[in-house]
């Protein structure tokens, strides 16, 4: 079973807005095991769409469209595939209750051109939208298969995963999917494909990876008769990763290097503090997207000046003079600072030069040092080089302290 | 003249990376008055490849081709645009130097495979590749244009901007084009376009809408024989947009928030500190990714405890007591304490509830306090009420309160 996707609004070929449900429908139609051969972005324009809904027709056993259900006159995506389809477009007495209830719930007053979303091509079934006012349709074409999500990411999201694929994964035959992704920090993505590249090339579990600043991701993901057969399947391929590579997983899933520093924090009810220069607050502000993380996280301080780190710290201004801000010694009087005048169980400190100015022979940009210290222990340090621009800099300097701090509970 | 855009990867297909470079192409061919109709995502198969090249030959005038002009086996573009158009793949003696002396450069020792990047089909132009190791090619098919760029973001644009746009731009025919962005603070991007609706339909100059997280944007492109002569067309277009919806432009081109709010405390000689409890280090994080800005900003304080706003910044606890940490008084307070503790010029603070959990009925999810103190002057506040995600409160609040800094400068 081949899919191809039809992503439909001439704001995606102004360049005004980045296509990313088309990728995101990929990645669930390759959970499902569905090849995705084609993706194509077309405006609102009716002989262009219906050109392209009639190709994808030929081509793919099914088709997922995105976009131009909503109610103005540029929304065309209906009608293209009602006349692409030979089908009437009708009043569906679902939708229009679906519209209307909408609108009532919101308390806003619905216009009469809002009742173009509840049009269907005849023989169509409708997709329930939870966040929205357009629903879905779902519509088979002699063998093929044609659905209509909405544009907007959310509304497209949510149908994708409760309506879309259950339908595709009871036409791609009985069986259950599962899967499951592993997170690794401290290995680079070609060299953790090194390590895999032969479990790539499976078929069933599949592994693919996924590549993001500063960690790498690996999907695993079984097809069985059921979720328990395909689990069994799944396993023993996540066990020889783990035993190979194992060392730099940092989480499994939806887990990020900042959820699960505070999990730990939070399980043995311990609190952090940091101190950050080059990173400038973003260690702070990785910490704080957790939602909960008012549990473990106190205060954080950016000493961005010299006169900071010694007002806010308590740094001798001689170590700065001595060593330069930037310095293994700074680091490690940064984090003791912070954890002594915090009171917190940890405290972790980053001093650097984000760049692009800044830098000299002994100290270039991208050089940051680390520094973690913990109540009644030891102080740690550590440096590292970065490369990239100034934000890429900051967030890999980031996610190295996140993670210093990690390993360190 | 119309252009299709044909992005080359099955890792597009499978939706491990999401294309970017679509979109970016198409603006920098919308800034250039060029019509693109069609996007295409096809993955490293010969056979799907050719199909989709040869079918962007027959409907489109301009196709550009990104991605797989790399040394793997999987990089086969040249080959597949060879074998559509009838041309031999040769050796390019330019492309040779290029790709050995990109090598040598890097002090990497170069494989036999890596020439295969400076294979170019007969009658092909190589584009220079200062970024990467892969030239681009310009190959005039009949009357069409294909354009072959690497699918690197950072290679790509830089040939986009240097080779491809130049030659576009001598194709489209005599004529310049220069275009401005307006960037909006403060007004929604449905509110910004009933404004300037009219404007919208303009065919040259073009205005064209982008929308960001809680800020909007607004393009003005002209063309016309001469810069000077398009920059006159587009000047009355601009001061008519600055005269209907000027209160709410924070800038222009590449500035943002934090760089116009940077400049201006630079331009002044003043100095900056923050004091963040539901932002956690977001503003702080802002304002430090812009270069230079250790040269305003001192430091900030994420006080997210209660005990931290008092320990840090001095706030007297029984005035949280009295009217909780979410309060136009605690938020007067950590702009005071900042200041005074800073020494800086100005100091703004935020407090609020960024959610999910922690709301009332009083205090819901997305209140926020903001408050700006200034040296010798008075402290002012202010709240707002933002709806979203977490990350979207925090986005937003970060915005709300950098833009008060420079709005009271």
């Amino acid at each position: 079973m081949n899919a191809e996707i039809v992503a439909v609004g001439t704001e995606l070929l102004l360049g005004q807005i980045v296509d990313t449900n088309s990728a995101e429908i990929s990645q669930a139609l390759a959970e499902l095991g569905i090849n995705v051969y084609y993706h194509s972005s077309v405006g609102d324009n009716s002989i262009r769409l219906a050109a392209v809904l009639a190709q994808a027709l030929t081509r793919s056993d099914v088709v997922i469209v995105t976009g131009g259900l909503g109610p103005t006159e540029d929304d065309i995506t209906k009608e293209a595939l009602a006349g692409v389809t030979g089908r009437a477009l009708k009043m569906h007495p679902a939708a229009k209750r679906h519209v209307e209830s909408f609108f009532a719930a919101s308390g806003r007053t619905m216009t009469e051109n809002n009742l173009r979303q509840a049009m269907v091509p005849e023989g169509g079934e409708i997709l329930d939208n939870p966040r929205g006012t357009a629903p879905g349709i779902y519509l088979k074409v002699g063998g093929k298969h044609v659905f209509c999500v909405p544009g907007v990411p959310t509304e497209m999201r949510t149908m994708l995963r409760e309506s879309v694929m259950p339908r595709l994964a009871a036409l791609r035959g009985s069986g259950e999917i599962v899967s499951k992704t592993l997170r690794f920090y401290g290995i680079g993505e070609s060299a953790l494909e090194t390590e895999v590249k032969d479990l790539l090339k499976g078929d069933n579990p599949t592994v693919a990876p996924y590549a993001g600043l500063g960690e790498a991701r690996l999907r695993v993901t079984a097809r069985a008769e059921s979720a328990e057969a395909a689990r069994r399947m799944m396993e023993p391929v996540v066990e020889e990763i783990v035993r190979r590579v194992g060392a730099y997983i940092y989480g499994y899933d939806d887990d990020s290097l900042e959820s699960v520093t505070g999990r730990k924090l939070a399980e043995r009810g311990m609190t952090l503090a940091v101190a950050e220069s080059c990173t400038g607050g973003l260690v702070a502000h990785r910490i704080t997207n957790v939602p909960g993380s008012s549990a473990y996280f106190t205060r954080g301080w950016v000493v961005y000046s010299n006169e900071a780190k010694v007002s806010e710290l308590g740094i001798d201004p001689k170590l700065i003079e001595a060593h330069g801000a930037v310095s293994e010694e700074v680091a490690k009087a940064m984090a003791l600072g912070a954890l002594e005048r915090s009171g917190a169980s940890v405290a972790v400190a980053t001093t650097g030069i984000a760049g692009p100015g800044g830098g000299t022979p002994e100290k270039p940009v991208g050089l940051v040092w680390f520094a973690v210290a913990v109540a009644g222990g030891e102080v740690r340090a550590h440096s590292r080089r970065f490369r990239g621009s100034r934000e890429d800099i900051k967030w890999r300097s980031a996610s190295e302290a996140i993670n210093l701090v990690r390993t360190v509970l």
